[in-house]
């Protein structure tokens, strides 16, 4: 911890930390974005088969974390509105800005979301494998987040951490079973760790609006998660005798705003009913 | 209630009836069709937009209406294994029916659903329009259903009828605030109004293999029903400042299997991992 760093930190909770601000609301935003973007994929399985019981299973997943983005996307609203010369969002009307604005509005260079969440449904295994991947990162993420001296933050990763608890649970039984499975669960669930693995890396690398809020103890020391996540995906991995692949390049980006051709065409989707008609709620 | 139709009904509970296995397999169909293409459609708004809040509680009622689907699914499949001859569902492979198969491997024709579930979900006024005038009609006839001679049947409209308060409530509370809102929003639930009231007559119309289930106390009399939906309706329209259409022409057929074109493009996207990867869990 530095302490030189202490005198940015402003006490009073309700008010936006000096210095800080333009890079908690960045924080925030790439938070609420990891979350909107995983939660809006899964959801594409509601009903689509092949197996209703998991398609309820993976659409309740989707739920909490559409509900977690916007506890998230409420917090950078009422930032931006206490600071409105902040650069991290304008908005071109005279109003408040509001969490769906923040959702809907942004344009893709603006999210923040790592590029995992980003990657297609795919097969079954390669959404349990994100969900997998992701899960697990969010856990120790909020175990630590819980420990912010941001109070809101604090309060909302502590609200997350029970709900994700249970995705890690229900994702790792889930890599199991494909993994040791059958032939076809086996050769699908690897061929996901081969599609996927390269994204695992960035969950773990600072942006540049976390290192100032790191100091000043706002926001989680990413170094000291990876580990944990490495070692609770190992003893799945061998639980489900799957093997971590030995070198693959990795990705990054998403979580500086460049993102893979995919985040195109999920905001195209995403976002159209607000764009063709701004500003009204249809 | 036709007292000679009581010597159809099987006393033993795990027992098919005699002689209405058939229309006691295709009734549970037809209701969980009902719930699936509905909670199916409703799932399409996760993560769509442009009001995160409203998102979510589409979405849970969305999830509502699989979850009924596959306890009626569920009824079904056991009844058709224990009766393999039954023409309600045949599979080419030797194995017990499942909710999945009925879910996603019957055709067009077979689906029972009503038309007013399959009508597109417009913009957000027609979308809730749909989900007040069916949540409406399905707790009067859950209400109802309690009372079925048929044990499963009358805990599956047990369970459900809580989550379908709620329903009500929810969807009414939403064409009150449409209704008497803005000029837009009354225009558009207006609009609404013309393009779904024609569908809410089937409803209330019996098809083949209900007279017979009603004779022996199994199913709903739903002429019974119909007047208690009427009157929710006004009542609702009333404090909405909406206005019931005069005449409109009554549109029906999908309880007997003939549909409206939207049904094919909802199954053909719903179908599509099953009937491409056939008897795999992908």
């Amino acid at each position: 911890m530095n302490n030189s760093a202490e005198s940015h930190i402003n006490e009073s909770p309700n008010k936006p930390f000096n210095g800080l601000t333009d890079k908690l609301i960045n924080y925030s935003l790439h938070l609420a974005d990891n979350s909107l973007i995983l939660g809006h994929k899964n959801s594409e399985w509601a009903g689509h088969g092949p197996i209703l019981e998991q398609d309820i299973a993976i659409s309740n997943i989707a739920l909490d974390l559409i509900g977690q983005s916007r506890n998230l996307y409420q917090y950078a609203a009422q930032l931006i509105n206490q600071n409105p010369d902040t650069p991290a969002f304008k908005i071109d009307y005279d109003r408040e800005v509001t969490e769906d604005d923040l959702a809907f509005l942004r344009e893709e260079r603006d999210f923040k979301n790592c590029l995992l969440v980003e990657q297609p449904n795919g097969d079954w295994a390669q959404t349990i494998l994100r969900q997998f991947f992701f899960s697990t990162y969010q856990y120790f993420f909020y175990k630590e987040l819980v420990n912010s001296k941001d109070i809101q933050l604090s309060a909302i990763a502590e609200k997350s951490l029970k709900e994700t608890t249970y995705h890690v649970r229900w994702s790792s039984e889930w890599v199991i079973r494909l993994g040791d499975g059958t032939e076809e669960s086996n050769k699908r669930i690897n061929k996901a760790v081969d599609e996927l693995w390269m994204f695992t890396g960035e969950l773990f690398e600072a942006a540049e609006y976390e290192a100032g809020l790191l100091n000043a103890q706002l926001s989680v020391d990413l170094s000291a998660i990876k580990n944990l996540w490495l070692e609770k995906v190992k003893a799945t991995f061998e639980e489900a005798t799957l093997e971590i692949p030995e070198t693959l390049p990795n990705q990054s980006g998403g979580k500086r705003g460049v993102h893979s051709e995919h985040l195109g065409f999920i905001l195209a989707e995403m976002q159209y009913l607000q764009r063709t008609y701004p500003n009204s709620t249809w």
